[in-house]
């Protein structure tokens, strides 16, 4: 699109909706006024000017409107498209992402196949059909075929897909690579009937095409069937599809997934648990996530006429009690009329709902995985020999309520499993796992907010060394998982949460709690150690001891042997301990090697769960003390030290 | 904008210009034919269906627009603008590299005024004045009120701006946090009339609202000055405004920069090139850098009626020639006529044009800083002992061209000037400071491809220590700028370059020629070194030589004394060795401090300049010797290391 010469581009332009007349907007105003006496700061007038270049009118008639669509085709990279492998991913985790929502907003359990297709070395079609609850068909061309547009973006409530740019992208960068729309395949109902779009998105005016539209007879009741013809590359293993949909599988227990790979072969995930996540709720803004700006826009477009009824409207978390303090410090009233208010008054009005004190948003817009599933997930994909996981109480960001969860296993499989990791190998390295929104991802790892939380967690504190600068060099897995209304993502590729402090300190402290965890299990296997050590001194010379003994007084050497190994044993029961895969002390393994859940559960259960402080007896008190350090980990951490 | 009610937002946007009516569309396409027998692969229909959820129809009525610029206050972060401190800085870029921008264009010594101030504690106040050509009155609303709008997106040439985001998000920022619009005083010329705007964004329509148009009088002929109030907070020192125009400076020689601060002091850079840089010309895309779906809609808007003059018209480096090839390849002639083809035939098309060799796009399209003034701004910048510079020769990514410039200087006050770097501390590491297309990239160094190439160029081979996975250890400073008419970057807030394997590669070979030089200058100190030692070891018994050979024969004592001294001295000529900034030797240090420019643009000068081989003797033989291996740098270093 970058080819066209003004005259071409103007075309579609003044024909396209999209345009909005400048002129007419200078017009309204009230022009030709002069000598408001306003003077700039003076400067040096003109500096010698060269001849043979552009003059103000000429550069004018240059300026025009950039579709959306035009410049995102350019900044693909932005959208997850800066290459052929990530092209595919993205591609896939659009579609899927959508479904998901779909059906989770429909109350119904996702169902997803998902089949891709090598059509030649770089052409493949990507298919995605899921039993969601279809499409309406006037909507499908503007969903499929239009930049910026979605039903989620204008509300505050948890969900995969934020801005409306996703799967449109997707359509985009195949009909730009390959020619061909987007197909789509869509049935509300039993009794109604299923149609089939074909929609090419016109990058001009970031408006879709439809090139075919008729119905069919699908096999189903109901769902949406998404296809799309791209070039790419496949990539196995990490930041493949199959990882991704690994993931995918792990954070949402609650989803049959079907993949057929390029190869070939075909994986299914079957449903971990039968009933929905609960259903998050929309919530309106709280005060304190909002910005003067904003409040004037707010207070410009609400529908309500007093003051004291528009805070109680349109925020959350503001009673009738909070809205009379904060007029009172703003020199209103309740019932101060909204379209009185100048400027002045607005801004004090701000400034007292920042300094009110105002309860934390309320958190039913969020759904965890939760750490029975966060744990379940990690016990089917790892075989380590310790897990743990928690999820922290939510917290509040520019206003979003969000919230963090961390899962973590040791060792085992995972890779040499030295406690103190000397093993430099490749694998003994810790390795994250990154959810949002219970959308994995897979790449940007370093521009993370997470990530950056991983590294500067001090693993040392507990048991884990970790290089100056590192990943811990042991062999860890950490899940993270942040549930938010509204993830702040550093790209529209949504591949990295953005850094904001009060993320990373509450991902840090999350890490803190399941790390703390680690340590106690991996003190415990060190003391097991020695203890054994001891043993095999003792009990090495039992026989010299019995033997001397003989030789001076007559007693049953048998019985004088067997005394002194049962005291030996006494004196070094710490090295018969065993533990469970949660660090948990048991005198004899487990019957069975995979721990009941309701098990797991509790101990990776918020500290305040009861049965907790049975299981991790001395951990829980040091975790409630902890607790209470919890705002300044470091000093709990050098506390640990000392003790 | 979150707030507000389905029905509110459904308002604007009905009467909004943007939306597009998708019944409309739909409507245009023959419906209700059925059963094309198309079936998608089976699937166990519907799931259990959870009641009281939302139905495919009550989904359809949430579903809607979201204005670009709503987009954009809600993902402030992707524009620069994640908090205070960047805020303040993002908001100066965008109007320097505008005001530049125009200047150039304009063929005007660019002389900027630069002034913050501080209005309350995180109030801030930025104002930019320029000489510039001025904007025309229709155009200022635009410009300064509506995202995605602007003159430099659709054409292929080098320019700072690029998506005509960068002002109008800067006053949109402004406008959420502040409430204040953006004011603009503008003046196309010494006898026309200065034009005063406040212009306010309104994010729902992505539209400029002119609350203040009148002519006032200014003591300036023609110019631009933008006035944006925001809430913000200053630092000093690394990535701060001051830095940033202090690097700015560097990159535009041409231009005269006034800085006030909020601090209250006054920093001038006064112009160091009395003439502007060669103006870049506009191109046309080349064959290499489209796709397939380009080319359709290449096709579709084209004024041309034949295959040939399509190629030759629409495309750069197509000859006659070529375009025959292409055609001959394609089963199509140049006299095909262009509304005849059908897909398949356009695929051909496609797949003939990246067969068939195509020279490299011309390439003044883009203007590099150059090697002169990349050496005289680090010679202002840094007392260093050592300097170089290169500029490499153009290349091209997706069809676009571009050019690395690097430069570097070592030792001196960069800090403890250690050969081999083993001084760990802090200002021992190598920094590395970035430009894109004359503009300084403070933030996000770590995603930038500069950076990786840096990190993954082998210092050791040069003689320079380098932690595994680090910046070297030693007191380096490397300059690196891509010049380009569309620099890829990995955010609308243009921070740092996406990491495109040929922009690596072009970086790598370009910091290779640098690190080079250095590394042939650290062999020769440590050669004086090692000299300078023997001579002592040498001189130091010179004395008893004397006496003894005195007490055996008969000789004048003065004169053995002074013919061996001579003769020390000879033995360890090298001792004597002395460099200037470039690592030339000559005998006795130079006059002048500060070396005559012309000199240190033949050091610096691409390995061709026929002076180069005199300075660099051994050098630039070794540099032609890698010039040939420079596709492989790697075996090259290698090779250095047997020699």
């Amino acid at each position: 699109m970058t080819t066209a010469s003004p005259q071409q581009m103007d075309l579609p332009f003044d024909s396209s909706p999209v345009r909005s007349n400048p002129v007419a907007q200078v017009r309204k105003t009230p022009a030709g006024k002069t000598g408001s006496g306003r003077r700039p700061s003076g400067g040096t007038g003109a500096a010698g000017k060269r001849s043979g270049r552009k003059s103000a009118e000429s550069m004018a008639k240059q300026q025009r409107e950039i579709s959306v669509s035009e410049f995102f085709a350019k900044n693909r990279h932005l959208l997850g498209f800066d290459n052929k492998r990530k092209a595919l991913l993205t591609t896939v985790k659009e579609a899927v992402d959508n479904s998901l929502d779909a059906c989770e907003e429909a109350g119904i359990l996702a169902d997803l196949e998902i089949d891709v297709q090598q059509l030649a070395e770089d052409r493949f079609r990507v298919v995605v059909r899921d039993n969601g609850p279809g499409i309406v068909r006037q909507q499908i061309p503007n969903i499929f075929g239009k930049l910026l547009y979605g039903s989620k973006f204008h509300r505050l409530k948890m969900a995969r897909g934020q801005q409306g740019i996703g799967i449109s992208a997707a359509g985009m960068y195949g009909l730009i690579t390959t020619g061909k729309p987007i197909s789509i395949i869509s049935r509300v109902g039993r009794n109604k009937e299923a149609h089939h779009f074909k929609v090419a998105i016109d990058t001009h005016k970031n408006r879709p095409e439809v090139s075919h539209d008729e119905t069919v007879e699908v096999e189903w009741d109901h769902g949406t069937r998404v296809e799309i013809e791209l070039v790419a590359s496949f990539i196995k293993g990490r930041q493949g599809i199959g990882e991704y949909i690994e993931q995918t599988a792990i954070a949402n227990p609650h989803a049959r997934i079907v993949y057929r790979a390029p190869t070939g072969e075909r994986c299914e995930y079957p449903r971990g648990v039968e009933d929905l996540p609960e259903e998050p709720r929309e919530i309106k803004p709280h005060p304190y996530g909002i910005e003067l700006g904003t409040l004037m826009k707010m207070l410009k477009t609400t529908e309500s006429q007093k003051l004291g009824g528009f805070l109680q409207k349109e925020f959350s978390r503001v009673s009738g009690l909070v809205a009379k303090k904060v007029c009172a410090q703003s020199a209103t009233t309740p019932l101060t009329w909204i379209n009185g208010l100048d400027t002045a008054t607005i801004e004090k009005l701000y400034n007292a709902l920042q300094a009110t004190k105002i309860m934390a948003p309320s958190t039913d817009c969020l759904s965890p995985i939760g750490v029975e599933a966060i744990l379940s997930g990690l016990l089917k994909g790892v075989k380590a020999e310790f897990y743990t996981a928690s999820t922290r109480s939510p917290a509040v960001y520019r206003g979003n309520p969000f919230q963090i969860e961390v899962g973590l296993a040791y060792g085992g499989q995972l890779g040499s499993s030295l406690v103190n990791g000397n093993g430099k190998s490749e694998n003994a390295q810790a390795r994250v796992i990154r959810f949002a929104n219970r959308v994995p991802l897979l790449y940007r790892q370093s521009a993370c907010s997470t990530f950056k939380a991983v590294l500067e967690t001090k693993w040392s504190n507990y048991g884990v060394s970790q290089p100056r600068g590192a990943l811990p060099q042991s062999p860890i897995i950490v899940l993270i998982h942040m549930a938010s209304v509204w993830v702040p993502f550093t790209s529209e590729s949504k591949e990295a949460i953005a850094d904001y402090d009060e993320i990373r300190k509450e991902i840090k402290l999350a890490l803190a709690e399941t790390a703390r965890r680690l340590g106690i299990y991996l003190r415990r296997k060190k003391k097991r150690i020695a203890y054994t050590q001891r043993r095999d001194v003792f009990t090495r010379y039992i026989h010299e001891v019995v033997e001397s003994v003989r030789s001076m007084a007559v007693c049953d050497k048998e019985k004088l042997r067997r005394s002194l190994m049962e005291l030996a044993e006494r004196a070094t029961l710490a090295a018969d301990m065993e533990f469970d895969e949660h660090g948990k002390v048991v005198r004899k393994k487990r019957p069975d090697a995979n721990p009941a859940l309701a098990d797991t559960v509790i101990v990776g259960a918020e500290d305040s769960a009861p049965e907790a402080s049975t299981l991790f007896d001395d951990t829980t008190n040091g975790a409630r003390r902890k607790r209470g350090a919890v705002k300044r980990p470091r000093k709990a951490a050098r506390g640990k030290k000392r003790r």
